[in-house]
């Protein structure tokens, strides 16, 4: 607006100080021909999860954190700017059609991946439940697929008492066969926060889980460093999903199912960035804040850091 | 529990007077062979709303804010302790299956008229979707029903752009010829809240429709009175339908479509209790309260006393 | 975005009902050639003000909670979806230096006449002492100058004691000649908001004040339509400064300086639609907002539809 | 502090306008020998309070209220700067003897008008458990009394069931016979709020019952005249007790009884400034606001504004 | 309620997996002849504290949390779904007489032991006022009396400055010789928020005190476990009393007298679970939690799961 | 009040215990003659922040907090009730004039310690643009000084792009040559929240910077130790500045700039009292806290425990 000395579109930062530069100013919209390392998916949905959820506001929550945030490492001493993240938006979410949305979900992710347009995949969930369509496409798009989920829950529910939920996701790509049990590996599970049977349904399925008495003994960094190791011999791709509830509630407090007794924020942010270190590590869902009830979105903040952690690497 | 001589259930008021009947000593929980005056059914159900509500935690809050109020009217010198309220609890909703959803509310309400044993009905929402089910309920069983609505927007969207929200309830009622357009009167509509397509299609259905200039005008009570006295030469039963966002949200601010220049507390109330008191009027639902987002459960509160207008009369 | 068979961009709206039009939907940003009826300029700066405030984030919250408000009047029977606004953005706000600030106000928004883009004009603050170089503006511009101002309070302020803050704009104006006694009607003073020495000041200049008794006995609509009628007889130009602490705290919860006794949602919105009838009336601002003090956007909400009465007339 | 160019004492408000007098600035703690028009009394006691209640917290609340208010009446045209309040401070409440609590109000008040220092009383609560002992202090001292009580519920239970709880100080005031009923007056009484039993009671004692229905249809500022008139030739003295709840929750959102349906800011403030004229009007209290529930100190603000109109008379 | 095909009682939760037990399944209202391992209580009584304080609403809320909890521990692959517990409901608290309501929770105690229906006890606070009745309760029914004592205060102030305050419990223990000093052991002390008036009576008395300094350098655990051995051999039973302002406010921010530098969750969860192993300790009380200041109930939240530790022990 | 039995002024704590002090009994207003070991100067300047801030509602509320905190240390047995500290108030800040408002700050802090009526000095904020006027101030009558800051931020934004910020501090204190490179040491730098550039500058300025790697490899307490002795050879003086943003977001939610991954409160406490232990440390300011966006003012209770580590010393 060149004839204008002081106008500034609408939702610009009042403030720009010449010598830094903000993640936000890293992200173009998605439009033809653009390439860039990073692709950045919101999937708004969260009509699965069983309590209520506002978890579909928190793709938009989380962009906006980024503009808080400078692609500087003084520890590394790298700065990140040149890095483009292309920003293809949020999955039009149905009303009320679940499966219609998780359909919508499944196609954009393939959409996305054909575009060829970026390297690494971020998916802003929304609620546990956008993982299995997610992560299936990306198993039919790249092969093999390895998860690591960081994770107060197992959620491997049953279908039958309430079909595809927040609880199901590992369930229906267990079931579908698009993930195998060895192949998938959970941490920070949590005392009194499942039940036996689903504990069993992981033991018969080769799952490999780590409860919050393994991390706190052997050290989420060396754990998740192993697991990645064997995972990334075994399999093409790995992906990453990160229910934020794997978080102590002092620490992500705006998480629908909030307890104590769950990993720090650095625990979180270590364990990812050690994690995002392997070339084959490719994807990255962050899921289950809810803005709506969050303290001055303390949780979608974290949430901004750990996408840094997977994107900015040394 | 005589062997104690303090102890009172956990969720007991602490503190009672011989001398004052609260609204929530009337209520009984149903069993077999009950009869009271007044059936109390909720319809927790919010997953059709277009956007985020937590309106399905409504039926609880409400039943709640019945603690706090007394059986007595000072201004009619009556008390109705002795009208019995029978409870029968809240219909189970599907965790994502809104369809299932809507057929097991219209099915309670069918079994509960079935029951035979109360003579009014108070229905506690939920979003404006359950009044789909619920009025078609009511006609199946009294034969020609008459409606009034009181709401900010007409709430006739087309079911092709999201299905049956909470948008489309009597569009889905006229359609399914549930209820004649003209025996459907919606009070209190609000500029800038409605489209003029769906204005043409309220004309259309002979619909008749009083905006917040006629209320202003005509007042709200002959209005009222004017209409329940043309619909009961008309129709068998008369059907009570309250969507709270018809109050300027100062006085309603838990709604999740809040606004200004709505109808006050006593407009809804005196209006309210002008309907109830024709004998065909024998069935009421209240929706679209989101507790989580009211100040101290105002709007909640006044649902309460809608329900006493309703349920007590001269 | 047509290879993609479901994205939206980051902040679109999630449903779209092809039969309703918003508001936002006949905003369009600023580009050279443009022109539409309504400008809109953002004016976000606050560090005027006598108390903390963050009325600077008003702006944003205003244009935002345009999305939940249509086109339509039902009432008058009027589509206004082909009245186009073109949005100016927003002033850039120096971080510490207030006069610069207010020389940026001034500029753009003589800048913004000069482009000839569009015939009326609504500037959103931001505190009240943006409407001292926003009236200077189009007086300069447009010739001698009336302004009906909303407002508990005179805002004539001493400037010794604090400079030019928020409580001193029409003290500015008065003592600039930009703005004549005789043409400045200050509607809705009231009782224990004002001091004895301001108030003469104000019967000194000649400006005409009435005070919230004068809007209980003579009612506030005839009161303006008076006005308009006499200063149409004596000015160029008619501009509107709307200090939304006019409104009852109930009804505005989020200005800074809220208190009881004004007036309400309907006497503001009657009164803005009665002054917009006249064509000397091109200038509206709304000020005096802090989102982060209020209760789910009640008053900007409120603004939202001042605006609507200023932009859409018979 | 006279070695310092800029410092303030640390409460001080930060910005003074040497032509605005706020309320504060006309307020002295008491003396030995100081002289006023006004007494002001804190009585910080909820703990009778029959649900919780942090109605102690008001007296300073409030206070702080007074500091954004100016003495200048533009109404009326007069300035009330010269009119001196003194401050006795608070009462010292015993942390859990009840009975010490209202024992120590009931000495204060006393010692208060022996000391001679002013000529009406405001006593700020805390909540309505504090009216017995105030108002028994005043009859002991001035002879008979008449009471003007707004409030949404008679507070006459019985004494069995919890003792001296803030539901019984009329009770208790008739009971010892420090008030007779015919010059006990309750304005505003809401149904649904009180009990048939109760209301038999006030029906049997003599006292005069205005619930909400004749509110609106007499007029609350007729009838409060026809009143004080009535009383002031019965009695030597006439209390205004102001129970906050008789207002409409949305105007008063932080009483710990709120509720729809009362009365508005303005009939409230009305109403006390009728009621002030009468010379025999000394004394005040306003009691049931509860701060941490309020929002904004809305409830506080109108609590001072009441304060105002019985202070400030023509 | 069988002729219904899908109603649930009002407060039932809406969804309920199969394969899940929550621990609210586990809990069955007292009723003659029943037998459980645990037993319940809610005393809900604040009236005793110093500040104003609605502790007695944490009874209910932590009951509430129980409901998102499951029985299965994954870390000892064990599941308690078997283990029953025995509400006994609240104690009725008279809404002034705080002596009376000491009283009321000494005999309703007492009530439940002699009922001989379950075999360790869990109350639920309340202020820490509670701890006086109940542990001298205890000690009369099952002789010396061990306690340990997690707080950030001693509780030994003197009773002459406000009677039996919540700040008083353990000097009204060990002046009527209900605990012996040697057998109070006092675990979290906290710097500056005591006095050395205070300090010294614990020295003098034979308190064994450790400051977090001491949990600092030692581990809670082994301390904790350390104590445990020690009190085993001196007493006959031991009475854990968890006052949760130990935990650091970051963790707990519901206590009405938070501050940093406390406890972690972990330290607290792991300290009370090392406790609970020891047969001799059959008692726990959590007291200092007010729901109305929480966030998001996480207070309560981690003090159900203290009540896990407790009750489900390998 | 000697004629008075019970009154206490207005905002006198309402209990007190004979044997317990309060930090606030220490503290005296300033009069002339009057001497303490401890000055403290509130500076209530928050407009220099580059976003919104309410900082400077800080001083007082920090103050109020040292109400609720006790002079005992248990784990040192020591009292420091003898201890007197000089509250001198808070500097007047010019409504919109920031540089006038700094030298306001200057003058205010160089007359404080002329009056050499304390031996140190606590400075409460504000933002951390009080701090380059308060240590130039302290240069310039103490001779060559040291600066310890503990911050996420390095602070020395160049101040074309919006003059003297809240961002800028150290950048004018270094290049007016108050304090040299070599004696500014900043604890705490957070990755992704600085830049480059400003990293850069650091470097060429010869400033010892430690992040948060440095700080969890090295631990904060034998590292701040270490440059203490280091400066303590090289400097005259030694001033701590404390941006409360250096906490992680869990302990210290209340500071404009949240983010995760900080330090602890017990790492920020007890590197404070490290470093106050020695003689050459005079000088403690404490910045960027918003109380209106804090939670129960849990950030405000850190700073008065971190006041506390700087003036009650071994």
């Amino acid at each position: 607006m060149d004839k204008f000395s002081y106008l500034l579109p609408a939702n610009a930062a009042g403030f720009k100080d010449r010598y830094v530069t903000k993640v936000t100013e890293c992200i173009s919209h998605y439009s033809t021909g653009i390439r860039g390392e990073i692709g950045l998916i919101g999937l708004p949905f969260s009509k699965s999860s069983i309590s209520h959820s506002q978890a579909g506001e928190a793709p938009n929550t989380i962009r906006d954190c980024l503009s808080n945030i400078t692609t500087y490492s003084g520890e590394w001493k790298m700065d990140f700017k040149d890095k483009m993240i292309v920003d293809f938006g949020n999955v039009a979410i149905h009303p009320i059609n679940t499966e219609e949305s998780l359909s919508r979900i499944y196609t954009s992710i393939k959409e996305i991946i054909d575009s060829k347009s970026c390297e690494r995949y971020i998916m802003l969930g929304g609620d546990h439940g956008v993982s299995f369509p997610s992560i299936r496409a990306f198993q039919e798009k790249f092969g093999t697929i390895g998860v690591l989920q960081w994770d107060a829950h197992h959620d491997v529910r049953n279908l039958k008492d309430g079909g595809r939920t927040n609880g199901t996701p590992f369930r229906s790509l267990l079931e579908g066969r698009f993930v195998n049990g060895e192949h998938l590996v959970q941490i920070g599970i949590r005392d009194f926060s499942n039940s036996q049977e689903y504990h069993g349904y992981t033991k018969e399925k080769g799952i490999t889980v780590y409860n919050m008495a393994d991390v706190e003994q052997e050290g989420i960094v060396p754990l998740v460093k192993q697991e990645v190791e064997r995972l990334s011999k075994e399999v093409d791709f790995i992906y990453l999903s990160v229910d934020m509830d794997v978080v102590d509630q002092a620490f992500a407090p705006g998480c629908p199912a909030i307890g104590p007794g769950g990993v720090t924020s650095r625990e979180l942010l270590g364990s990812v960035a050690e994690a995002a270190k392997h070339k084959k590590v490719k994807a990255l869902d962050i899921v289950e804040i809810d803005p709506s009830r969050d303290f001055r979105d303390m949780t979608s903040r974290l949430a901004a850091h750990v996408m840094l952690r997977f994107m900015y690497i040394k």
